[in-house]
């Protein structure tokens, strides 16, 4: 009956690429054909709505993610991390169809878990290191552990802010929902 | 460029069955096929592995939600809603493969909507009221609009439990992933 702590779980490329196959599954049951209100409000100023967020996940694809993991494999040459800008999203075209960033998001990571695997990252490469612009050393394993806990916490973002919309309209149950104090 | 802030949207009922349909494909994204160590652990003691939160969430449908609904519906007799068993799941079968327990989900729900539209509730039904046993008065706006914060405030839960099983593993990333601070 008791709930006791489970240890946390050490990081597995193959438990790392569990998760990241599934988030454009969960992201287009969560977002696909959704209603523009919930889609495109937001929590407050300088916060994001899910399209936002999607917006942003799209952009990691494309520049970040898969080129930070190719800096650190390679054999010699700059091992400094590009700058990632967390705002390109908010550049972008805002009346694309989400049926559209969606259909992005799923052909850039399957390409890219591809291209992992491709690479047949072995054990001692994951203690391989880059160069955070921030924060300086960073492995290969360190890295990916990342992508997993970006995604997951964009996952939780996106429930957050779509609960918000109704935090006027729970009445007293408002005390009892953790995630409208956030 | 700006992002600026949208209003909270307002109560409809369309809108909240749009959420609340779509729960069992999120859950079934995120935890179908999923192994041991992501579906089981939790946050530490007393706090609920994802397996244990989607538990909770099937125990909501058979015995919360739309039992609740009819309470506030039915035209005479007791209004008071039965107190809520939030730890029912815990006291199941643990072992029972997660396929079933999202079936389990999948037909609750959809059969719990389609009763939820056969009631043809107006907009005068939705002032109706019920008492909750703790906090009183509610309407039957209220508690479908808690039904669906609940749905989300749950599958960001899952999304926080997971995320937190690689809180060791992002080394200096740490400081950047709020989700893990949670």
């Amino acid at each position: 009956m008791a709930v006791l702590k489970k240890e946390e779980m050490q990081f597995e490329l193959q438990k790392s690429v569990e998760i990241l196959e599934r988030t454009p599954l969960i992201l287009e049951a969560y977002l696909g054909r959704l209603s523009k209100d919930w889609l495109k409000n937001n929590e407050g100023e300088n916060t994001w709505s899910p399209y936002e967020i999607l917006g942003h996940l799209v952009y990691g694809e494309k520049t970040d993610w898969m080129v930070r993991v190719k800096t650190i494999l390679r054999t010699s040459g700059n091992k400094l991390f590009e700058p990632f800008d967390r705002l390109a999203q908010l550049k972008e075209d805002q009346d694309r169809p989400i049926a559209e960033l969606l259909t992005d998001f799923n052909v850039l990571r399957t390409s890219n878990l591809e291209e992992l695997r491709a690479l047949n990252i072995s054990d001692e490469d994951l203690q391989l290191t880059g160069i955070h612009p921030e924060f300086g050393e960073v492995t290969l394993g360190q890295l990916i552990a990342t992508w997993v806990v970006h995604d997951l916490g964009h996952i939780g973002q996106i429930s957050r802010v779509m609960a918000k919309q109704y935090k006027n309209e729970v009445g007293p149950w408002i005390n009892y929902l953790s995630v409208l104090k956030r």
